[in-house]
């Protein structure tokens, strides 16, 4: 059995596998970060669902599932965020992951309440910017991710060692990574942890619908779809709502026809409550792969285990004096 | 020195590394090809740019340049794709590239002389295609890739181990490889080859124009862009051009608007004669991490280089038992 994949990741946020279980609204709440956590990984409660005090109490529920490290994602352009932020503050968590949002604001005060601080990146110049605000990490998620995405559209594969290249803190690779084999393909690439989001969204203890997770697992390679792009980019299932929507971008809708068009509670309506018509199913190409609904624990294992088995069957080099063979 | 990385690929191809140099339009001709082939990779020539006497001559020059095995790229939706493969046939290839159209039409024939066969493929289901037309490999390549992509935009990350699962025939990753670690990240998914495009294209062998190797070496990620979706989608530099298309396109130009705009030799225009304002620029994301013109030989002795090194750079599992640590 493997005990642990050290690297800055894991001693950063005192975790035995290099492996983040995304923040992911509807999703992520404190069943599905605790059972990470106790697993070995890094659970995160995905704040960007919850209001102030339920976003406390899914705080202290998660402290009473386990005695492992967790953390709250937090994405910054919220209206309320300070009132987040207090939460987080009040209720002792120690480590943070921002998205969405400039970095600079928030970062210091954390840290100087003693926290560790990540932020989620799409591009080279927001890492550049999450480096200057002194994070302790950054997040490269590539345009493979589900739910928002970056306007630049960088994969995984060339986001993350450009940022591993300009930076000198640690850097998790997000974006399309379900199992030990992109697992390894991220650490290859220069990444030192993995944020895997999908994969974990198909489990027990994840928040979202039956329906939703029945979809995900019965999903193939192209059946995710950017649109919104207007609004935000978005990544999700290609349900009717994605359908109408990407329609609608490839006519030219403009900003405030995509606004009226997405109108309210639509991640609600499709993650949590399975609405394959009209709801949003966010969900990243990592379906490609993604083929069962797996205990949150399982998941985590399965990571470390193929992560071992790949790293055992690369292809080694034959070097030219035989004595020296790899 | 690293002799050889032996796999399926190189045991198919006769090569000693598993590097293709990618076959691209007014780019890879006899030299990239010939020079690639020579440094233990695979050469291929794009025929795609070429008529068939041109590329007869391509093909002579290459066997003058090396006696390494080389092959040539075949797009299927060429008009006089007959006479391109009576040509390649004539000649005595015995490596072919298939791409852009079915792989059953030609395999068998190119078989039946005795060549090798690989077909290019975006998404499983034409891999699936490719496997049952008897191909000897498949090459999968992501929504990164420069020049025609796929319309359902699955990223390397996500696609190559989709294939993997599904063919019993090795792969060939392509799409945002541009040095060794993205080698190893290629074969951590489960890939026996790698297919490099916009690394080749920016060496001196590469016919392309001055304007355009030096475009490829200061772009960063978010430099390239896929538009023209609605002819074909194409990812190629943000030039003027690509911009226009861009904006058409996002206007909801039709596909009529969408050809007109395009015109004629667009990309011998850019790609070429260096035009940067009319021409079109194909090259795919690796373009984040290529900084320098290097030559050709260079490029695959770094990339094996870094294949080692990658491997040996990889966080090692910690079992439980210290006597059995990895």
């Amino acid at each position: 059995m493997i005990e642990s994949i050290p690297t800055r990741v894991t001693e950063l946020f005192g975790i035995r596998y290099p492996v983040i279980q995304g923040g992911m609204i509807w999703v992520s709440g404190h069943k599905l970060a605790a059972a990470v956590s106790n697993a070995g990984g890094l659970g995160l409660i995905g704040a960007g669902s919850m209001k102030p005090e339920l976003l406390r109490q899914h705080i202290r529920d998660c402290r009473s599932g386990t005695d492992m490290p967790f953390g709250v994602n937090l994405p910054l352009m919220r209206e309320d965020v300070e009132n987040l932020v207090d939460v987080i503050l009040d209720e002792g968590v120690r480590i943070i992951f921002t998205s969405a949002g400039h970095p600079g604001k928030f970062t210091r005060r954390f840290q100087e309440a003693g926290c560790v601080v990540a932020h989620v990146v799409p591009a080279l110049k927001f890492a550049l910017k999450a480096g200057e605000a002194g994070c302790d990490a950054v997040v490269a998620e590539g345009f493979e991710a589900g739910g928002h995405d970056g306007v630049d559209e960088i994969t995984t594969m060339c986001l993350v060692p450009e940022i591993v290249d300009a930076l000198d803190i640690p850097v998790i690779a997000a974006g399309g990574i379900a199992d030990g084999r992109g697992m390894v393909a991220a650490f290859a690439l220069g990444a030192e942890g993995v944020q895997v989001g999908t994969r974990f969204a198909a489990t027990p203890e994840s928040s979202a619908s039956g329906e939703y997770k029945r979809r995900v697992v019965e999903a193939r390679g192209g059946d995710t779809v950017i649109t919104l792009k207007r609004v935000t980019p978005v990544r999700m299932l290609k349900n009717p709502f994605a359908l109408k929507a990407l329609k609608a971008e490839l006519s030219g809708a403009s900003r405030d026809e995509q606004v009226a068009l997405l109108g309210s509670k639509r991640e609600r309506k499709g993650i949590f409550e399975g609405d394959w018509e009209e709801g949003m199913f966010e969900a990243g190409q990592g379906i490609s792969i993604i083929r069962e609904i797996l205990p949150a624990a399982e998941v985590v294992r399965r990571l470390v285990d193929e992560y071992g088995k790949t790293l055992r069957s690369l292809p080694l080099p034959r070097k030219t004096n035989a004595a020296n063979q790899e």
